[in-house]
């Protein structure tokens, strides 16, 4: 367990100690669960309220803060220098188990010495992993898959011949990458005829993919996910699908073939997107939106089909107020023709 | 298998029979298929139409229900009534076959002497599980877990590190319990630093969830599931949920982080629920609905956003009618300004 | 790897040579990928404007496609010509790799000599396994389940007590097949009695099936998937669905208890359809759509509750206008208060 003082955090996250500076501290916590030897984070007014009734030895708190008796470390975002705190003290080096006398690993395959490898996983033949990676029970590595440092791949998870991860890829349990995709042709009389995915699925560094996602393979080349995007759980990824830099799809959302997101785009949960489209930079999809155009770099989009998220916002605020307004246009309708009638009257 | 009288399967239900209560009864089964032998079960007037083509040697039906020559027990509930003699007929001694040669345990686990542990399962170290617990073949149990007596847990279940199970939870093919939830902090230049998932998932007594399903372990604490909660398939639950007793989360429902719901909700299928709400006691959301505020006890809303059911429904009714009028509207403005020149001319 | 003239593989697909039809070719790719010993398909105008650039040998072009120096392949449809030249490229004997030894087979099993079980599979009592059947790790099979010949189960595929597949069945990796059917009888007191689910899974002759997916066991006997049927991935079918023969369920699309589907009926993805229903043959339902009554032969849907298709995209176009209507509405309601007041003042 590390101990270090406050001042020895605040050097970590280029922020301000309020108090004490040299109070040792040795974990972060979350305000409700925090002790006296750990450090926990204000985000906000609302948590702010919080602190009186808080146990912890020390807070990370947002530039405007003004401080109490409490030690504090003044920073531009609280949020980001608690991840940064916590994962400062929860980092340890790798300890390499080696590979279980329970795990069957295939035929000419190239493993790093420092890997840990558990009971109950398969490896392919040719498959090459890199250097302190962890395979956990249950996965299953196809053929000529490529894995590179410092991945950790937890239960459970399968990753099919041919696909490559990048450095620092986190895949959680239940997840597939590289099923084939949905892709048939129809003979004229109703039946399908499977068109073979021959391609693979490459995900870059410092990717990390949820529980239970399908990610399947490209029909021909590569379904791609790109360096740094985050993939919630049970997300649905089509083949010859690109994903861009950075992008966040968040849970349950699912993209159909060969669309490409450009960086950092966001998906909100349950979001579809059709394929063959282009989602420019920085675009974003409300949650449960449906969308079935190319979206413009920094485009917000909600609905289905998904529109400007201001105007499907207006619009949904109406929605509820559907039948009243038919009422009322109907009353109108007969108003104005009876209007009309008595115009009539007076003008014959 | 058990054979037993008409009378002794009423007492087990507080029935009346009509007609031979000592006719004999082996087993219950659908009306399709229940053959002399067996009892099966009328739950409204379209299914009695159909009891004169069945087989079946008794009938379960509801109160108000006339009876005719075959044999019939009458209850309040004859839906519950035949769940009731359905797992009397079922329910057999637990039969304990061990721990298989070919499963893999860690180091200082309590294991209870009469569990079915089947091959090709992994249970990681200082794990604690409960007596008649089964665990099927490729059942990935973490580090620190705690599994109550009675549990079942199908095949290639993962359970994650530190997570607990109550008693007599029931636990489908693919679930992934304690998986990290989906958290991170941007750190200003489009880059998401993870925040360590360090909390667990809590599953009390009673609790069955279905298949392929997803519960994130908390950021910090607990995701909690109370007690008689019943999970369907494909659901997703975020970190820091808490679902209350007895609640119902069908298929392919998602929960967002920190939402809480009181006991008996009911989430209907391919509902989106948004982070960091309260859905009160008895609450319920129809299928495909996207929750963004907090409902009050007793609450039933549909549509995206989510609004009272009754009014979603009658504007829902209203939508289609929408071309009709915006034509009729535009129409009525012509029809107006017309009105208003004449009138005008009239006037000058 | 099989290498063939043009002309051998024109009378594949009843195709008509045009240039040299003694080129010879070796494969199939896509049109970015293809060398100068490959075919590529050129489905539409715009792929065959890129013709130029690519370096393929020979081109599978539509009946209308004028030669220019190339050979070609003119076809009625290339785009099943191509899968039907891709799956004659990639077709070979079928490799019997046998059972491995780390892979445990219950008692009493008929299992064909022809198969490749791999390691870490778990086979339950008295199953039947065909001929040409592969098994990938972790494959988990229960009891009594019957597996025909020439299928393909993916890793991680869960297969329960008691179901029943054709031949040529395909499942992808993490896919459930026969989990309990979500079904409870209400006590009277808020807790959920299980029905026990006591039905099979049966899925017949050339079915392919994503990963991730669920289907449950029916209640009382079959939840039925018929010949032909492709299911992607994620998909959720409840107890006792049937789903006819060839029909399409896009990636993410659930069907609820009971609810049959005739032939060649297409569900969208994230598509949700209520129980107890009945949709007809070759009906479709548009991705996210929300089925909530039965539909007819042919039916095209799409919406929350789903409505014809027409009616809804009409009905979508003016849903943004939705405020500037409300906003019209109630201007012209004053106008024509204001004209009926004048009116009035002139009649008085």
């Amino acid at each position: 367990m590390k101990a270090v003082s406050l001042q020895e955090l605040a050097r970590l996250v280029n922020g301000e100690v309020i108090g004490d500076d040299g109070r040792i501290i040795s974990g972060l916590n979350g305000m409700d669960l925090a002790g006296e030897e750990e450090i926990t984070f204000v985000t906000d007014k609302k948590s702010a309220l919080r602190m009186a009734g808080c146990r912890a030895g020390a807070f990370i708190v947002p530039a405007g803060f003004e401080s109490d008796d409490r030690p504090c470390i003044r920073v531009g975002d609280p949020y980001l220098a608690s991840a940064i705190i916590h994962l400062f003290f929860l980092e340890k080096p790798f300890e390499a188990a080696g590979i279980h006398p329970a795990a069957h690993i295939g035929r000419e395959c190239r493993i790093a010495d420092e890997v840990t490898i558990g009971p109950l996983v398969a490896v392919g033949d040719r498959v090459v992993i890199g250097k302190r990676v962890t395979l956990k029970p249950g996965v299953v590595i196809g053929d000529d898959v490529v894995i590179g440092d410092d991945c950790f791949l937890h239960a459970n998870v399968t990753l099919a011949d041919g696909c490559l991860l990048g450095r620092r890829v986190i895949v959680h349990s239940g997840t597939v990458i590289g099923s084939d995709g949905y892709g048939y042709a129809a003979d004229g009389e109703g039946n399908h005829i499977k068109r073979p995915q021959v391609g693979i699925v490459r995900i870059d560094d410092d990717v990390e993919i949820g529980a239970n996602v399908c990610i399947d393979r490209a029909a021909f080349g590569e379904t791609r996910i790109k360096r740094g995007v985050k993939i919630d759980n049970l997300v649905q990824i089509a083949h010859n699908v690109v994903v861009g830099e950075n992008s966040l799809l968040v849970a349950m959302a699912g993209i159909a073939g060969s669309t490409t997101l450009g960086r950092n785009v966001v998906l909100g949960a349950q979001t579809g997107v059709t394929g063959h489209l282009h989602l420019g930079d920085g675009s974003m999809a409300a949650g449960k939106s449906g969308v079935h155009t190319n979206l413009k770099k920094g485009a917000v989009v909600g609905g289905i089909p998904a529109v400007d998220i201001k105007v499907w916002g207006r619009a949904s605020a109406v929605f509820s107020r559907l039948p009243q307004m038919l009422k009322d246009l109907r009353q109108l309708k007969k108003k104005v023709e009876m209007l009309a009638g008595r115009l009539g009257e007076k003008e014959s």
